[in-house]
């Protein structure tokens, strides 16, 4: 059996990160693809890459017959896919790729967002599309919303800690280094190549980054208590990939300890051996995650090292993971790819 | 059925690639890998981004026990292969990926390597390893020679031209653009990445890389006269791809409609709209081959390019084709995988 | 004695370019910064590697006084600046960076730049600004048009060789790798990091690049008749650097002797021994044009290869070399710098 | 008056490091280089960037005549300086830039470097080269120990906290992002450019990297009393430049005035306006130190970064500063270029 697939917002990366996905998924077939401002273009001029690909064209959402679609991904810049998925028919099963729904609580997402949620009830309703940790309700969810790419990378890192008691909750410091496709493909001047080719430097640190926001939720639900982290992103000069540095007070071999057996029976998250940490090139293009912790000489330190591909398992992959458990899919069908590299 | 792989020369890139590929294929199985001064390691120690793959340890060549190997990759150093090819038992299908069986005369291979060849007997019953236009005795063949990675790119660009006489057989210039992994993974100060990471600079020019020896073979025996092309290739600060600008002379429509033609049924080689050419972005991790033709304000010439990724179409992809059909399967198999980007 | 410096249009990167050098000037001082969309900001904050230097803040240009400014470099837009010059005070000493003044055919700008020019009289007046063919004319001149930075590669190496008669005049190709400062400061989603990060594409071939009235102009006065380059540059991911490859029909001896003659006493441009090419690597950050001159394997066939940073040499340090003279300073004042390497 | 240096150890980055600024000092003259396997060869010859300049050839250190010498700069492997350096004229003025001389303690050197010490007598007699730290004894001294670049930086950030009493000596946190320079031209599998081109990951992490024998030596001297920092360096794809992020406990303002206030009249470290960060690409070959302070939602935190050019700052552009206060020359002299940007 094909499930008809739709993609809004395609002409992003994390789009065509789908569609790469999914045309090489034995059982799903993109049956239609939206994109505001490139409607009425062929996929393959938007993404050169895709060109050899059999492709719809582009065309605006309100062109798109939903009645023959299984699944739709919403892969839209923050704040749009709320209404839009309001208004998608209720029977259809809706991963949401951005920011919208991943917040359970409407202040909270006025909060870090800046206005009112338009769907309330439909955030209410989204499960949080961490898989591993909401696995059963996300098989059974219609609305499923996409963590943030640090998010995830992040929350690999800690949750079993966390929950397990074992670090100091008030000293937490992630410190991430993220590839460029991160930002998305909008037109921004910091972004040009020749201004990140050579450069390297934090941003929206501080506290002020919005996926802080879904660390508070995640974080003080699984502590039973408020718990606030420090997180600063920086912009380091490669595509793909975030390397999140998580520098915490524990034993270190008791949280290696506690990692690997967590994450044992699990297809895309490996913990390294104890003492090695891993780098983005080791998860290009994979679903992958890798997991490292190292001590220190000062004692009672640790770092948990987590690095992931964020167009992959941060974004279009954990999407495609979440949607082959909607359908009743094996959950790894089109993502056992191995990274590429170099 | 599972067809067993050994893979010899498996700590080098090509090696690598071989695995990621291989990895995906669906009726082959790698039994073996061997690398010699690495011997006796775990390939995820090796290449980590290999480490979640279930693999078999690195040994040397002489502790596999071929009586179970269905087909073997060489991706040996250039001169290796020869007498270790030799030495292997006679029923065994083996795809070679270096240059050591690519030229079909001993005196031809004797002048550009500098050394008799070990196993003339074994050259003169190699085929060569261009699956678009010598399948039919690859299908049949114990021995493939892989094509030199700027070799295949640039015979893409030009054998159809050649063989329809569409050009002047005295003025062909290609310029390549070529990426680092190509120089493979041995130790040189110019290939270090303080080295590369801000220069692009040309490398064995003025005729006298090798890979002009196949193209004197091929491009001659299709003329049926002596042709000599003029071959500059360069180092670019990207890991992958090779851009094959192909300057010509001759109607530059006939030629694109020439190239069109020939790869119309080809699932690899796509041949783009007049006018465009492709980048190498387009290309990375697949095993496609892209060619776009111009013409020029000046009447008369044309250039046409043409990108690959060295590893996978231009190396370890062309190998895996080629094995598909020495093994009866379907040439595809294992190599349909979208092009990463960005 | 020091010379009061306007930078008209300092937000790009020929403008920031021209404050790193001034700043090292002894007798130059930066006394009026202008940029339309960002006036009113400190220069630091549009360009923060310029934060610790006492620089005027940007402003718009009618709120610059010109009387007490010596010399003013234009490094506006395409387009604006003939308008611009126009109306500054007549007695002011302009280098222009932009393409206006390149031209000395108005019709030949119409063609190539779609409308009429809006000061032909000045465009008349101005003088080619390629230092070491129009040294006399530059010292003089009231105003000095900025070569194109390609145009400035090629010219450094064909000009002697046309003007000697040693290569076919209708068969020269130029095949250029561009950084991608070149292509400014403007927001374009193809310059965007994670478009350019790993792609190497050609961009505006086939006849179509506005330098390529530069070379018509120049070389068919050299020759005396038409002369038509085929010229087809390319995006490489690096920031700083042209490699122009000619490849020409003539002796290659003949040629490298022409060139080291010719370039013998000039202070910024070196011909390689016979038989090296040079690297983009070599001369970051410098005013240095270094050139190199291989045959081939085919008889009486060359490459000749240019390689400079095209913000220094190929546009921002020529303007600088091209003002000294103006200045009646030694034209290499404040230009010595040697090359950034690594 | 002109200074004759030596430079030992040439043919590595901080030694072509030294040439390029040594070439741009007006009172300072490189009389001989050396280079123990190069010798013999043309220093254009193993630096191309530097082949325009008029240098000596490479020789080995015993053919230099040391009594024409007014100053050495030992750009050395370490470990092989201490002999050398023991064995040169005793009149003789030196800065290493190596790590031989650094430590004070014998011991100290032999835990961390794993041999005895082969000048002990020069061990205790070197002054430590964090010029604005230890500016009067480097002006008297005979032996100059440059620090290491990440100890350089780091120091920058710290050392006013540390004395002002201002942060928790027991949670300093240094998380830092290295350019591949830092790990010189010696041939490592891990840094070829295929390796790292895409690729971030961290090094010599958990306490084990020698850089902390610096820390350790300098804050417990400040604090009076042991103070050991958590230091976790990476390498991330550029070639010059150390982000420096040192996250600690205490009040950000109080920081960032204590640090503003410490470094106003410095020519060469600059303390961005408070909130502000900075990044790798605004020090580039130049001699700067940025330094930005940041808080955070999570009261009684705050993040230092400091920045600085490995190389130059790092390394070379500090021995240069060094060698001039030595020399009773302006200690700025040949170190104002501004940094390269793009």
């Amino acid at each position: 059996m094909t499930h008809n697939i739709a993609i809004l917002g395609a002409s992003g990366y994390t789009g065509a990160e789908l569609v790469r996905l999914i045309a090489g998924h034995p059982s799903m077939r993109i049956a239609a693809l939206s994109a505001e401002r490139k409607a009425g273009r062929p996929m393959g001029e938007v993404f050169a890459h895709l060109a050899h690909l059999d492709l719809p064209d582009l065309v605006r959402i309100e062109e798109i017959d939903f009645a023959g679609i299984d699944l739709c991904f919403a892969a839209l810049p923050h704040g749009l896919s709320q209404a839009i998925v309001r208004d998608l028919p209720r029977g259809l099963k809706v991963v949401d790729l951005g920011a919208d729904f991943r917040l359970r609580d409407p202040l909270a997402y006025e909060k870090w967002y800046g206005k009112a949620h338009a769907a309330p009830d439909l955030q209410r309703e989204a499960v949080y599309g961490l898989t591993e940790f909401y696995r059963a309700d996300i098989a059974g969810a219609r609305l499923v919303a996409g963590t943030g790419c640090n998010a995830a990378t992040v929350q690999y890192a800690l949750r079993p800690l966390i929950e397990g008691g074992l670090i100091d909750l008030d000293r937490i410091i992630c410190d991430l280094k993220n590839g460029a496709t991160g930002a998305g493909r909008a037109l921004k001047e910091h972004m040009l190549f020749s201004e990140r080719f050579s450069d390297v430097a934090g941003y929206a640190q501080g506290g002020t980054h919005r996926h802080l926001a879904e660390f508070d939720q995640e974080f003080s639900a699984l502590a039973g208590r408020k718990v606030e982290i420090i997180f600063n992103p920086h912009l380091v000069p490669i595509n793909r990939g975030i390397l999140a540095d998580c520098y915490v007070e524990g034993e270190a071999e008791a949280i290696h300890a506690a990692l690997a057996a967590r994450y044992a029976d699990e297809p895309f998250i490996h913990v390294l051996p104890f003492g090695q940490t891993p780098g983005t090139g080791q998860v290009t293009g994979s679903n992958l995650c890798l997991i490292g912790v190292i001590g220190d000489r000062v004692s009672g330190r640790a770092m948990v090292t987590a690095t992931l591909d964020n167009l992959a398992k941060g974004s279009s992959g954990q999407a495609l993971q979440n949607a082959n458990l909607m359908l009743g899919l094996d959950e790894t069908t089109g993502l056992k790819g191995a990274p590429l590299f170099p």
